[in-house]
């Protein structure tokens, strides 16, 4: 029997991050392949009371089929929290839970774009959602970004050369794979650009809560007086990944197509997780763990660069971040970071190769992603000294 | 703003059972519509026992990253149980863990079918499946259900008359929403017509343990020797469907195929109902569990057709299974049972009206589907009684 796999499917590959993944199961291997959050964190003893009685005590709630929209008083929750902390949600909105922030991306894509549309990314930009894009057939066009975000210059330019863009995708805040925030000043021009060529933008925002230094850069979302913004939301970097929780907040014509999108694609998000997530906002100081977050992550950020300006040849450049979980990184010299991660597994020690976060993959990059959230300092140090003797033996 | 909507969703209309939820919330309403487990088989206070356990113990495993394929000791449960109770599972096999049995039906489209790619389907056939097909814009062709399952001479004709058909959809056991179980001399004919046509099959199979006198007919799975039967799964009626957990089992290069594109969908199926299962399964004994529900859902199912028998007008027909959750009954008369629908709210008692479960919603159909696992004793039968007011006024 031969196999023929349909056209949007047919070219994508997996992505290289999740086959890191199975290196880094061993653990004599230093990853700072993953976007985990540090696991001393993650509050498992409230989650385990938070389960043990709602699986208890509500059984048919937590167990029995749920409604695709997702478990209202998560919703509700959800809802007040980004009025509060992101000023987003006007009354043109609506709010769907799903299976973690990627699921929001897929789904929106399945019901805006047609095969050969253009969606415009970053450039490099997060796996994830350039592949859910590829695997509805989407054309990508990639925009350069800078130090203060996407080169809105290098947009217009793409917006005027391709018809058909359905949105304009973007994390304007500790940006992933690089770290940069894009400045407000561009947020409100990208806002404009997008409203004159009448393109919808898609804000994906997991990290925006792990400023280190407690101050945001308003939402793209919350100047949205026009109808154009999709905002994604997720779970997974402020409580736990593995609950695979994220929400989409977004004019309501368009969730009630994804809702439409999400009933076959999964029915609804599992119960206990949104029932987890909701108890624990509710008996628990989210905030207050969120806080613990920032200063972890500011700590292990600075520890990385401490090492990485210790340990790496002086002429590699990369990004200082403000928060988020990521530090790019730029070896020049024209070398191929794919083919050094192989070295760099020899070492045991594992990052993801920049061209992955491009829209060719096949082209040589000479950057790389380094996550400092999931490992412990010392191995955050151990690591770099590893990745430095793989860097100067490359450049020797 | 104007939303264009992508072709293969700007058709597509949610589904009316999960629309029909909306009302059974309502307690003094009697639900005889959804495919829920009876509530007291619902095994909550083991799954709280471990839940608890495991995010105590294993806080990394149960709420960190998880990879796409599924949680190892799941998949080689799974395997072995497949292995042990439906013959299922070659060297040429691969299965995957997916969120509900419904993501691996549409993870199997989005990989298999073009849009205006033919899939055919049982007629009636399960809306889920049904909606998924026509969200990547399958033309679907429906063939008639006999006592006996499909009618193989019109599956001939279908596939004579239609070209690019990608799968045959079929829900062999207790089908849904006929309650029918294809006969195994039918298995095989339509497994040698599937191979000739070299057409494959999508088998679903969530009611298969549910049988009610404990003989089981063989997958159509279990027969193949030639790669080109994909198996769906799910452990939705057989332990809880709030968890979203199924599976797909089928020849390694499509699920090498669904594993990107679950990757891109999901990331992967949410930790902590992975775990539950598989601890559930270790731990406890999911046969003696499953033999429970088979004698609960004997004796409701007989409750209700014995009610009908008493209640319904003398000349409405319907079908007397033999397991599973569902039966399917017909007023005739050139009734149409989604107006009626209406009528029966107002009486307080729900019902899956039969158009939902056609190629063509639009067309007035005389038939229905009625569920018995939900609901307990007293309530089937007062539901009943409503409804064969509601049905005498109608043929009145």
């Amino acid at each position: 029997m031969e196999y023929t796999v349909s056209n949007r499917m047919s070219t994508l590959r997996g992505s290289a991050i999740r086959e890191i993944f199975k290196y880094a199961a061993d653990p004599s291997v230093i990853s700072l392949a993953g976007g985990n959050p540090a696991p001393e964190l993650v509050p498992h003893e409230a989650l385990a009371d938070i389960a043990a009685e709602v699986l208890r005590e509500q059984p048919i709630l937590s167990l029995q089929y749920g409604i695709t929209e997702g478990y209202a008083p998560l919703r509700e929750a959800i809802k007040a929290r980004l009025a509060r902390v992101e000023n987003i949600g006007g009354e043109d909105d609506e709010l769907i839970v799903v299976s973690g922030g990627q699921q929001g991306i897929e789904l929106a894509t399945k019901c805006l774009v047609n095969e050969g549309n253009t969606v415009i990314v970053e450039q490099p930009s997060f796996i994830g959602a350039t592949n859910a894009f590829r695997s509805y057939g989407a054309h990508l066009v990639g925009v350069p970004v800078e130090q203060d975000g996407m080169d809105l210059d290098a947009l217009e330019k793409a917006l005027a050369e391709n018809s058909n863009v359905r949105f304009i995708y973007t994390i304007p805040t500790f940006q992933n794979p690089m770290g940069v925030t894009m400045s407000l000043e561009k947020r409100k021009r990208l806002y404009e650009i997008a409203k004159r060529n009448g393109v919808l933008i898609l804000e994906d925002n997991p990290y925006g809560e792990l400023t280190f230094n407690g101050v945001k850069t308003p939402t793209i979302k919350s100047m949205d007086t026009d109808g154009i913004v999709m905002y994604s939301g997720s779970f997974s970097k402020i409580l736990a990944p593995g609950l695979r929780l994220g929400f989409l907040c977004a004019p309501k014509p368009i969730i009630q197509k994804v809702v439409i999108a999400k009933q076959v694609s999964d029915v609804h998000t599992p119960m206990l997780p949104q029932l987890l997530a909701t108890e624990y906002m509710k008996r628990y100081d989210l905030d207050a763990l969120i806080v613990k977050m920032r200063e972890t992550y500011a700590h292990k950020c600075s520890t990385m660069l401490n090492a990485m300006d210790e340990f790496f040849p002086a002429d590699i450049t990369y990004t200082r971040p403000g928060g988020g979980l990521f530090i790019w990184c730029d070896l020049g010299h024209d070398l191929d970071t794919l083919a050094l991660s192989k070295a760099a597994i020899t070492e045991k020690v594992v990052y993801v190769p920049g061209n992955t976060f491009m829209v060719d993959m096949d082209e040589k990059c000479s950057a790389l992603r380094l996550n400092y959230s999931t490992m412990s300092d010392e191995k955050i140090v151990e690591g770099i000294k590893r990745l430095g003797k793989v860097f100067h033996q490359a450049l020797s």
